[in-house]
């Protein structure tokens, strides 16, 4: 397993990331992505051409690696079985992918291992919708069971009026969950190798814009006791899906309980702070994890550490182009991904360390309030 | 500033290094060097194909970037001078890098600055050897006045009849000191952009095994006044010789007092751990000074870092043959450079943080150990 070579399916910033981890451990990363302006490539990952639908595209790059991972959510998991039945190594495994990207099997599978999920239905009658309504209360939040990310495919809805239209615009049923009063967000990140070598990250916090992830910070403000369970959840989740690699767990806390929010079976967001806050970040984890290396140690190596994302504004401008501001405030490690800017994209992320996470949310919010655009502030 | 281009004289490990704090801001680094197997090109760095002793090779990697600044010292200070009066911009400068390669020219600076230096004189006559040894008493050490590093260019002499053997191996003159008692070796790692924005590293503690670096450390185990002095000194000789870059200022402690040792105006193996230890390292704050962009804090954000280099081993094989060893040791951040192993090059190393010096050394000696040759242990 050493001269090894990962091979990545999706070129964006968590290829980016990994791709520079596996540098400095002599690991060499293979991207397949349509075109060789994606975040991974410029930073110097082997590029082959082609997308993720398409089987033999897959094998192209399978051909190429020890062992083919995931950067996102969109190649087909039969594809990815065809891979792993044609005799590559895939890591996440065709049905831990499923699991992780099906809101509703995540639920299943968290009740079957007797994690709390909020009351939920998966329908496409708006006959359902409203009975559960008039169980549970309106609003409710009307979900896709697979697909959506960062606000999209989520949908809250006032009263059984606002159904059909949602209904029309979804694909097929829809998750039905009650609002929750949400007294935290948090991610469990764990990483799981081949033999079975688990680690769990320190809990982290994150603050959700219209469903997007604006901040991350550690330690989570949640008592004690939740932060181990999260990370008990978390590597029971891990455990029931044969996960290799990285995953994250994302949990509501309300009322005082972890809820199970989403999967999402690969680097997440959430643990770039790991980056700068841990011996070891999730991206040199998951490496490790998928080639069956000794992981590394998760613990903070510091006492707290904040992460603020950095969207394209609304006026389309690229907003490093203010990036001397977001330098002159000492503590920040700026990250830019080198994507072309669009309203509402992740472009990059700023993080920061320090004494306790509002210090750290401090340094990292004002580093990133400088790239924002003029127009959105 | 912003889409910038750093060429960099030299593709080794610290020309990776900073390519890959690159990456994270968006900042391309193009790099001259024979071929395309050096650690940056390796790591991804736009290669220019050429070597550091031929101005045209020097302009060709100046047309195509911002700024020019150097993984080594070998490029002619004459021709650094030519690239500059052409109207290119080049750091550190032609005369800063020239004071920093000349031993004797950076013992006048710091006597010209008030830094102590252990006594010495530059001679290339047997006979002033043997003077000084008879005041200063012998063993004495004579050292190349350029070209030296790792221990190559020192050779400690017991007595007189030691000393032609020297002069016949040396090209020049030789700059001729005592053996001092040394209590502690010290980098000094400073940072100064083209606007004179400055900032100092922590100060570093070195071991050092027949003149090579082995180990570096912060906080160093000197008195805190002789840590506040030796930024002082650091400083001082920055502004003096109007730093443009990262420079590492090696003074030895003897005495209770610090000495100046040598100047090495660019990133340095001392400064590698400031990668983990750092909230900006001195590769990310290189290049933020010769693009002129606001510096990084340099402050500890953990309480103790330490790092072992990873050497070739007598027997030529590859340490990182034995890579899962060193991964296995929890909190080991290995560094792999990628270069073709040979018997004492330096082909990595290994960083770890901690709450006190002894716990960081102890992992990073760990890990390092377990690549080490068994031929060697």
């Amino acid at each position: 397993m050493v001269n090894a070579t990962v091979g990545i399916v999706g070129g964006g910033q968590l290829a980016q990331m990994t791709y520079l981890a596996g540098v400095s451990l002599g690991i060499d990363v293979v991207v397949l992505c349509p075109d060789g302006t994606e975040p991974a490539v410029r930073a110097g990952a082997t590029h082959v051409a082609g997308v993720p639908e398409r089987f033999d595209d897959l094998l192209d790059l399978a051909r190429r690696c020890d062992v083919v991972t995931l950067d996102h959510e969109r190649t087909p998991t039969d594809l990815l079985q065809r891979l792993s039945d044609a005799g590559y190594r895939v890591a996440p495994s065709a049905e831990a992918a499923r699991v992780g990207r099906d809101k509703a099997a995540a639920r299943v599978l968290a009740q079957a291992h007797g994690v709390p999920v909020a009351p939920w239905i998966v329908t496409g009658e708006l006959e359902q919708v409203t009975s559960f309504g008039a169980v549970h209360g309106w609003p409710l939040h009307l979900k896709s069971t697979t697909g959506g990310y960062d606000g999209r495919g989520v949908w809250p809805v006032r009263s059984p009026a606002g159904v059909p239209e949602v209904m029309g615009q979804s694909r097929g049923p829809l998750l039905v969950e009650p609002t929750l009063r949400l007294e935290h967000e948090v991610s469990a990140v764990v990483v799981r190798s081949w033999s079975g070598q688990m680690v769990t990250y320190p809990l982290i916090e994150t603050i959700q814009v219209d469903g997007a992830c604006r901040e991350a910070f550690v330690p989570a403000e949640v008592p004690q006791a939740l932060r181990a369970q999260a990370g008990d959840v978390a590597a029971e989740l891990a455990e029931a899906i044969g996960l290799v690699g990285v995953m994250a767990v994302e949990l509501f806390v309300a009322d005082g309980r972890l809820l199970l929010n989403e999967l999402a079976v690969r680097p997440h967001n959430s643990g770039h702070l790991t980056i700068e806050a841990c011996a070891t970040s999730q991206f040199e984890n998951h490496l490790r994890a998928v080639l069956d290396l000794p992981l590394g140690a998760s613990e903070l190596r510091t006492p707290a550490a904040a992460m603020a994302n950095v969207m394209g504004g609304p006026d389309g401008a690229d907003p490093f182009d203010r990036v001397v501001g977001a330098l002159a405030v000492p503590g920040a490690a700026v990250h830019r991904y080198g994507k072309a800017p669009a309203p509402n994209r992740k472009l990059g992320h700023v993080t920061a360390t320090g004494l306790d996470a509002h210090q750290a949310r401090s340094i990292a919010n004002r580093s990133a309030a400088a790239l924002a655009s003029r127009a959105a502030s």
